[in-house]
This record gives structure tokens, sequence and C-alpha cells, in this order.
């Protein structure tokens, strides 16, 4: 099977529908009206077994009965009947299928074996499968303009291309595009996925020259590695816009009994992170956004210079773009001098540049030119209103020569009645001008420009491969436990996994009586911490199996002594570790998520973790770049530089431990759970002081 | 000058403009253009020396010539020419006057000697002023019609009154509402508001039976007091939706060179907060919100019913209504087995609702008569896209009928082309069903519903006068201080202050010599602390004039001993103070506001209030109900409840010092910053240990 040969679907010269049918508001004929009303320059084939001609088109009883050949085939019959039409299209030598038909994984065994047989079918004959329980893919290119879909929203062409897994917000996203006036390019949501992927079309639009920007809707992943993959690889060359769904409690369970997913909604926004993907919360950002990439060029920096006609709408514009890390820059001297000579006197020589709403075309074209020449000035933003009393015609135009007389973005909050100034938001609109309602979705459509920008400059990195460590030890201990049917590694395992990768950990050392616990504790040095270690007992602190703060031998002794006498249990050895001072507590953490390898956490220990939950995730393999990333991070990243007297801490000592924790789990993909809580950084150094290692 | 006699303003039967002008983009002009355009039913008379007609309008010369009284007048000639005006006016007995002209207060001296000069001349004839630098006001009463503004936007009429205090973004949010067919009842912009204030506006909207929410943008008040006073009374009657901007520093910063403002932006949010308005962070959720509260009941509490006829949508609007604090109940048994009658087979009888997409009147029917008759369900949320295979008008129809026959609200996100589906979205519009295109928008509009529901049902709570207090001490003190210009009270003044409020705090007192403050210690007992008291001595910490952790007489001797030669002041004292064992540090606090009083603080210390600004606002004087809030309502508030084994800290105790500090500021305008940092909670109860007063 070609790996993203999707042009049968996306480019089809002709199209068959089986199941096509006279009764009007069936999909059986939607589909076929559409692609009729959208002018499809192909050829369009009707397969009903008991008409003669559907929508003015000649029916045809079987696939098989097509004269010549067929590209792309539209199956919207019940589940039952799909196997043996695809065996059918297998034999015409159809290259794709859209099964529309709802009614198979999802809904049981009986649906899963008929999936089963489709798709063994379809194997055979090299067939792509695109759904089942889809909506379909639409191609705006006005050479094919195909309609393979039965939504109702018809876009006109452009550069966006829309992907979503849910058809429901697939469609909402392209009516909110058609609304806003804004071509698409492709569009295709594919349901249950049993085949064509969200990555392989990912990777199709990515390859595609005339889509700029990518809009993508996704709640789940089917091969989260590959996904992430394609991607890097995409956001390379062009952004890809993402919102996912499922957040919260509630909104997780309806996506998981909406389409069966892998990865939840965390880690969802961890490979966004990973791969450059840019997160959106909301469909109408995502949708604003899009229009800024499809019609204007990413800034080099995140400093933007403000020219505005009215007043409230600049302070509100102002609050959203420094929120969203945008910075207002000075104005040279050189420009202000300038815009004194060609402004009105009541306007106000600054940025945010105030024109007054008086101002005309000249003013406008004075403010434009100064601000696109600011060295300091990455992008542009203007607060529009169009005054009853000024020609904002002239003024329209005013924008659009300075956009493309110069590579830096302009994104304008349009203030105006639409239908009234028809002719002023024409000029804007074919200049290429994204205008927005309101300053606050003009000021985020801008941002998102920048934060671009900002994901393109990061550097990458490199995955450091340690090779100061002893990964057969690790192996033997977790090949050792799962033999003995262990869900969690015992206290001298944890810690012995941990030194073999070169993680600093308290001095340890086990012992079976309390003399040798003695002869143990002249190595280590007081204080120390005896824990009693014996798999039969699961809570110790709570039973008093761990003892703090011994400071002698005859402390050690007592302590071990009392433990013998209150576990009798067998197995009981005794756990010595040396007791660090107070120090800072971190966490650092890695997790398993199916499908997509590790995830790494670090954060502050303590109320920070469990109250505040500031910590960050990424997922392994890290790069030296993306831990480097992490400390600094965290909201209360500032405790980590001292704060109030207290030292800060040695964030390279962190960084090395979280890259050595992200090879051990890359290396041994049957830890499930990793947790060193904390991590304690004081004066002797950074050294993991309690940990746990689940597989 | 009648306090709140707007109807001049609002309900004139006779509109002046001083300043009318032929010239086509004139201010002059477009007033009279847009009375006319909207139908004013009133007579309007131009005013131009120079011209006999206007706009087919018959010309006079100057106000005094006008036949007939003149209710309202329009000023738009140069600020110079303004006062005489208004003088004409008085003599013509006109009784509201519009100065739609800029270049007075906000332009320096000059310009506030002619605001004052028109001020007195209108005080003196009982005129109102309503701006000036400002648009202007508008009735879409049918009756009446006026449109006094020369905005562009031309509401049809409505439950939705709006005052702004920037014009701009009063026309951004009067075009929005025209965009989403929403209707208007009034409409006002006062600009430099130098005498018909935003709250006398307020009220007015709040005694307009026609007027059903209230949309209220504004950057600063004149009078905050009287502000909430009206405010208050409003919100117990009707909603009032506000925003404000200036919030981040760089909009701060354009809104003072916009128009001047005394209080912050944070105060505003609390003035928002005290008075039951409910804030809004962006112009367009306060659009939508405006909507719902014009078209659907205020539920009885958070928990929502969900009807959808789309996966993907569904999960969106979980998500962002869990997010907004709304419950989504189980359905009832008798729900569930009510519906698996009804449904189709593949619908998911849940809430939840999926009616699935091929669902038509009947179906939805039953799902509102269920979702309504719930016990558990106070509102319903709907997904509806318009399947092109249903009958989408039949639907609307039955969504319609269920919204009149109950008493709960219904919003919905109307996933359609309005053009294409034009019946079902009349339909829908004039049943008063809010529709939304994104789940998101949805979600957030019915989320208004609820918190305003929330603010009705909040007890009021008393203000509490504690009586066993020596406020005549507490004033001598203050006097004294003022009195030798002292800026900040000394340690023993701030004690004193406290105690005489009943604020406990750590046993402390004063000692002039080594023998004294080991005479003291015998009544303090150890630990104790010894700082270094003299106005001369700054940073005392710094500069080691505070010891701690002293336990014995003599180490508290070598202390003073040693501070005594460090210190070489004439005024030197030594300030004892009990040590209390580590506890739960807490920060209260009070700042005076101009024109607000004071703003009362609480959180939790150290790097909770300076990491996580983990803190919460609110004016005093405080209800017992407010103060017993604010522990609750920071973030970080479980380490309140007892957290990790540390002990729970006496609430009660905590709320008596926020009332009694409350009591304390209310009583002393005179204290600008009082800071208790930290109130420490312990085993041994709750003290202050630390604090200042800044006067």
């Amino acid at each position: 099977m070609s790996d993203n040969n999707l042009d049968a679907l996306f480019k089809p010269s002709s199209v068959a529908l089986i199941g096509a049918s006279s009764k009007e508001l069936s999909i059986g004929n939607v589909i076929i009206k559409n692609l009729l009303h959208y002018g499809f320059k192909g050829s369009i084939f009707p397969i009903n077994p008991k008409a003669d001609e559907i929508r003015g088109l000649k029916a045809y009883p079987s696939i098989l009965d097509v004269p010549g050949p067929v590209d792309l085939v539209h199956i919207v019959i019940p589940p039952p009947f799909v196997p043996e039409q695809v065996e059918n299209c297998g034999k015409k030598g159809v290259k794709a299928i859209i099964i529309n038909t709802a009614g198979f994984k999802e809904m049981g065994a009986e649906g899963q074996a008929l999936e089963d047989d489709f798709l063994a079918r379809a194997k055979k004959y090299g067939i792509r499968i695109f759904g089942p329980n889809c909506q379909g893919a639409i191609n705006s290119d006005p050479e094919l303009r195909s309609y393979c879909n039965f939504t109702f929203t018809f876009p006109k062409p452009g550069y966006i291309s829309v992907v979503a897994q849910s058809g429901g917000v697939g469609a909402v996203i392209m009516q909110a595009l058609y609304d806003m006036d804004i071509g698409l390019r492709m569009y295709s949501s594919n349901g249950n996925a049993s085949d064509v992927s969200i990555h392989e079309i990912i990777r199709y639009y990515g390859n595609d020259k005339q889509t700029r920007v990518i809009v993508l809707y996704v709640e789940s992943l089917s091969d989260p590695k590959q996904f992430m993959e394609i991607a890097r690889e995409v956001t390379a060359k062009k952004p890809i816009l993402a919102m996912t769904a499922g957040t919260t409690d509630k909104g997780a369970e309806a996506s998981r009994s909406h389409i069966g997913g892998l990865a939840g909604s965390i880690s969802m926004e961890v490979v966004f992170k990973k791969t450059g993907i840019l997160f959106f919360s909301n469909q109408e950002d995502l949708c604003n956004a899009a229009e800024a990439f499809a019609y204007q060029p990413v800034p080099e920096g995140n400093k933007v210079g403000i020219i505005t006609n009215t007043g409230g709408p600049s302070v509100i514009a102002i609050d959203e773009l420094v929120r969203n890390g945008l910075d207002i820059p000075q104005l040279s001297e050189k420009a202000k001098a300038e815009l004194k000579e060609t402004m009105f006197e009541s306007a106000s020589i600054a940025n945010p540049l105030d024109v007054v709403a008086t101002a005309g075309a000249p003013q406008f074209k004075s403010a434009f030119e100064v601000m696109m020449n600011e060295k300091d000035v990455d992008s542009v933003y203007v607060n529009f209103v169009t005054p009853p009393f000024v020609d904002n015609e002239s003024v329209a135009r005013a924008f659009v020569a300075a956009a493309k007389k110069y590579n830096k973005p302009i994104v304008c909050n349009y203030m105006t009645d639409k239908q009234k100034w028809k002719s002023t938001t024409k000029i804007l609109k074919e200049g290429s001008i994204p205008c927005f309602d309101f300053a606050e979705t003009a000021a985020k459509a801008l941002a998102s420009l920048v934060r671009y920008q900002k994901i393109r400059l990061k550097p990458e990195g490199n995955i450091p491969q340690f090779t100061d460590i002893e990964p057969e030890k690790v192996k033997n201990i977790i090949d050792r436990a799962k033999a003995a049917n262990k869900g969690m590694l015992s206290a001298s395992e944890v810690y012995t996994v941990l030194e073999s990768y070169g993680i600093p950990v308290a001095g340890w050392a086990v012992a079976s009586s309390a003399d040798e616990a003695v002869k143990e504790a002249k190595k280590l040095g007081y204080p120390l911490v005896v824990k009693a270690d014996s798999e039969q007992i699961i809570h110790k602190s709570d039973v008093g199996g761990v003892v703090l703060n011994l400071s002698s031998d005859r402390e050690l002794e007592t302590a071990v002594t009392k433990m013998k006498n209150s576990f009798p249990v067998d197995d009981l050895k005794f756990f010595i570790q040396q007791q660090k001072p107070k120090g800072q507590e971190l966490i650092v953490g890695a997790k398993k998520e199916k499908g997509l390898g590790h995830l790494i956490m670090f954060g502050l220990g303590g109320v920070f973790v469990e109250v505040f939950r500031d910590v960050v995730f990424n997922i392994a393999p890290l790069t030296d770049k993306e831990a480097e990333a992490m400390p600094g991070s965290i909201k209360a990243s500032i405790l980590l530089d001292g704060f109030r007297g207290q030292k800060g801490v040695d964030k390279a000592k962190i960084v090395d431990i979280i890259l050595r924790l992200s090879q051990l789990v890359t290396d041994n993909p049957d830890i499930k759970e990793l947790d060193i809580n904390p991590v304690l950084a004081t004066s002797e150094g950074v050294h993991a002081v309690d940990a746990r290692i689940i597989i």
C-alpha cells in the first residue's frame, strides 16, 4: 500500500457513489448534488441497481458496469454490504474509497469483523480506505473542484487546508472561514481512520504547494510516533495550527465514547509542543490565526508598532498584545520627527501612534511608512474605525500599498459596518489585509504569527547518549522483576537503577541486622534514615517502617531492633540512607503513554506540584535543548535562581538528571512510571532522596 | 441640578445642532443625517448663521431663533466658542447639551478653563452637560428613534442598553450586536464626563423597564463610591455586564494618556466583584452574554443538560462548560426510559444526549421535553448542526416551543450556513433562542447566566461594628504622627494601633537599656526577637538591627549591648517581641485607593504572594460574608485546611482579623497602606508578627 499517495482522494478525475439515491434528503443524493453544485471537473457515476438516472446523471447498476476508470468511490450503503462492494471496487481498479457509512469498529465485535473484512479486501487490491464513519474530502482547486462530502459549505479557493478527526468540528471550521470570507485549499475529515490517517493527510498538505497553513482538529492519535515524525517535518516548512478537546474529565469521557483513542489530552498538548504545532484553545482563535498565516508573512520578532484612529480599542489591543508576550517598543527620534511633519496636531506621536479619527490617507500612509521602516518594529497592528467624515477607501488603499511594499505582517482590527463600507472592505480583502472585528482577536492573530516564528527559531538540539552508564545492570533488574511478576522495584533495585544511569542518589546500603547496619553506617556517615525493606510492608511510613534523623550508632541500633520486633516478616532487611540537609525539593519523573513513549515531567516538589500543579512535560527522548528549557518553564522558576536568601540550585545538574532519566526510560520501555520525589538540591549537591519505579 | 433626570438626553422631543454644516463628511452634517436616517420622531433644528437649510431642514442663525422649545442640543463647534453657546442654550431653556467637541480638560490649563466656564453656565441654568469629547446618545424606541450620535450603526429595537466611556469601544460593541442581529435599547458614550456620569446613566438604564441587561465599558471611575452604590442597586434588579482595559502596564499607560482616571485596573475588577457586576475579559464574550441575558431567563443553578446532533462540538462544549464551573448531571432513570422510546437506535441516551445527525423534530421535541422536565437540569445547551438530509425548520420549531413552555434557559451552538438555512435561522431568532457559531462561545454565554444567578444568591452579609476597641488611641497616634510629618509609624505605634482594634499581635515591649529589656523579657517569656528601634535606622535587618532566637537573659543582654555599640543614634530604643513557633505565614493588608476607600488584601505569605501572586482583594468596609469568603478564594486555600501533616489554621480567627482591619482603615482614612506580613498561624494561635503602617 503506497504510504502517501492520496491523489486519488484529493485529486480524483472520476467519482462514483455506491448507494446513490433519488431521495432528496438522503446522503446518497446530497453528495452528488454537492459535486454538481461545486462544479466538479471530472466524471460522476451514480451507482444504483434500480435507477436509470439520478440528478440528471446516468446511473449504473454496479461499479463494474461503469465505462472507463474510476479513481474514487463513495460508499453510503449499510455496513453488511460494504465488504462485497469493496471487492467489486478492487476488480474495477478503483484507487480510493470513502466509506461514509457508520456502524463498524465503534459498534463492537460484529462491526469490527466487517471492518477487518473490507480492510483485507482493500489491501489485496491496493485500495486506500478513507473512513468509515466519516464525511470525506474537498479540493477547491479551480481546475478540479472536487466536493466529496455531504456538508453544506462551499469554500472559495484559498491557502488553508483543514483536517479534522471530528466532522462536526471540521464543518464548523470550514463554515467559520467561509463566513469570514476566507478561502480554503483542501478539507478532509476521516472519521474512524481505519486506513488513511491524519498524519498521512498532514504530510500530503505539507507537500502541497498551494497550502500555506494547515488547520488540525484531533482528539486522539492512532500512531503518535509516526504523527510526531511527520508533524516535525511539516512544521519546519509551514505552520500547523491545532486544537484538541476532551481536556476536562467530563470532556474526555465524551471523547472516549465518541471515537476510541490512545493518548490523553495532556500528552496531546505535549505532542503539539514538541513537534512545533501551534496549540489553540478555541476554534475561533484558530480560524483567525489561519487567516493571518494565509495572507501575511511571519514577523522576525515580537516587536509591534500600533497605529490607531480611536482610543479605547487601542487600550484593549495593548492589553491583549502584552498578555501574549508582544513588545511595544518606543519610536526612534527619527520616526517621531518624521511623524511630527505629517500628522495632525492632535495626533499622539508615540507607540501606539494615535493618528486621530480625522486622519485620512496621507496620515495613514505616513504612519505605515514610518512604522515599517522602524528597525525596532517587526509587525504592524492597526485599529481602523471608519469615521463617516473620512475617505476610508483611500485609507484602505494606503494600507494595502504598505503591506505590498514591505515584508512585515499587518493585522487590522477593522471596526465598521461591512455592508455600508463595502468598497473599503473589498480593498482591504483583496489587498490580503487580515481584518478582525475586535481588538482582542486581531491582537491574538498577530501573536500567533509571532509564536510560530519563535518556534522556528528554537534550536532543536541533540539527544545526548551517555556512555558512563551500565545498561546491562538495569536490564537484569527489570527482567528479574518481570520474571518474578513484581509490579514495583524494591528500594535497593530502584537506587541501583538510578546509579547505573549516573543519576546521583543519597548514599545507601542494605543490611540484614543491626550489626551490619552499624558497619554500613561507618561508610555512609550520619545523619541517616532507616527504612524497613520488605515486600510485605506496603505503607512503610504509616506503620513505623521509616525512622529519620539517626545521628549515632546507638540510635541506629535501637531503630533497627525495634523494627525487627515490629515486623515479623521473613524477608525483612534494613535500607539505610544518608539524610541530606534541607534544600529545594524538586520532582522529576517519567510516565509511559501507550504508543507515544515516555512523558518526562519536571517541577518543584511539595505544595508546588500538589496545589499549583506547577510542572512541565515533554516527551522522551529529550534533546539537550529541550531538557535545558524545562527548569525555566515552571511558574516558580524564580525559586531555582535563589529567593529570599535561599541559595539557587545547580541547574546544569538538574538538566543532567533529566537527560539521564530520559535515556533510562527510552532504553527500558518496560518502565511504566518512574518518580524521583524529591530530588533534593542542597549545599551538598543534587541527589535523588526518594524514588519509585513501576514496571 | 437634578441628579438623574436624563430624559432630555435619552427621550428628547426636539434636537438642535450648533455647528450644523452642509459639508457632506463633517460631524455637523453626519449627526443630522443620522437623525433623519433613523427616523427621529421629534423636531430637528440645524443651527448655522450662514445657511438657510441643511439636508432639507430649515436652518437658524442661533439657538435663540428657534421657534418653540428645544430639549437637547449638540455642540460641534471649536472649544473657544462653546461657553457662549451654552449661555445661549440656557437662555433658550434647553435641558441638556451633548458637547461632541474635543479639546478641553484633556488638553491642559486653557481647556480646563473653558470647561469650567461652560460648566458654570450650565449649572446656572440647570442644564445637564454630556461630554465633552464624546459621541452622544441613542434611543431605539420605535416611538422616538433618537440617534444623537455620529456613528454609523443603526440598531433595531431591543433589550440591551450600552454605556461606554470610550466611544470607539462603544461603537464596536454596538456594531457587533448589530452584526449578530441583536436589538439595542439605548446607547451612550459620554467621553470626558464633565457632568453626566456613567453611574447616572447606569441608574437611568436600571430604571428603564425595556432594558433587561446593561453593558458597560469603563476605564476609570469619576466617583467610585457613588458608582458602587448605584451599581449595587441596579445589579439587584438586572445584570450589568462590564469590561475594563488598561490591565497590563502598557495598557494602563495608554489609558492614562487617553482619559485621565483615578482607580487602577485591579481595583476596577474588585469594584465589579463587590457590586455584583459581571466582569468580562473581552468584548466578544461580553456581547454574547448580553444576547443570552436579553432573550433567556436566568437558570436556578449550574446543572446543564446537553442535546447534540454531532460529536466533536459536544466534546468541546463539555470542556468549556466544565471549565466555567457548570455541572453535567446524570440523567434520571425515568428520563432514560422515556428517551429509549423516542430516540433512534444509534442515539446515545445520556448527558450529553446525542440524538445523532439524522434526528428530526420528533426526536428533538422529546429530547427537549425530557431535559426540561429533569429536576436536576437547570438549563439546556444545544449543539445543532443543520444536516442537509433533515427538515431543520421543524427542528427549529421544536426548539422554540420548548423554550416558550418552560422557564429554563436554552442556548444553542448553531452550526450552519445562515444564508442557506435562512428560514430555520429566522425561526430560532424570532423564537428568542440565542444562537452562537461556536461551541465555546455558546457555553460561555450560558455560563454567564449561571454566574449572575450565583451573584444574586450570594448573601450580602452585615458590616460588623466591633465595640471592644479603643479608636481614640489610634486617632491620637495618627494625629501625632501627622503633626510630626512622619510617613511611617514606629514599631510600638504600629502594634498599639493593631491591639487597639483587637488584632492579636505577638507580645512586645520597648526598652531603653539592657536591664529594662531583661525586665520586660520576664513578662514576655523566651524565645524573643529584638529590633533596634530608631527613626534613623531604615533597613534594620540588613545592618544587624534585628536579632532572632534569643533564649536567655544573657543572649538578650549581649544582643542589646552590641546594638547599642553599633548604632550611635540618640533615639535608640529596643523593640522586644515574642518569637512564635513556625507556622503558616499569611498576609493581610490594606491599601487606600483615591475615591474608593481601602482595598483589603488577603493571601499566603512568602513565595505564594511573591511568586504566584495568590492573593484576593475586596473593598472596605467588608461585610462578614465578604470576609468569610476570602480565605477560601485563594488558589492555595487547601493549605489553610491542613496539608501534608501540617495542621489547618483557625479560619474564624483570620476572618476576625480581616474584619477588624477593615474597620480600622475605614475609621482612619489617613492610613495609606497597612501590611501585616506575616500573620503567623501556629499552634499558639494567630498573631501579627510583623507589620507596617504608612500614613
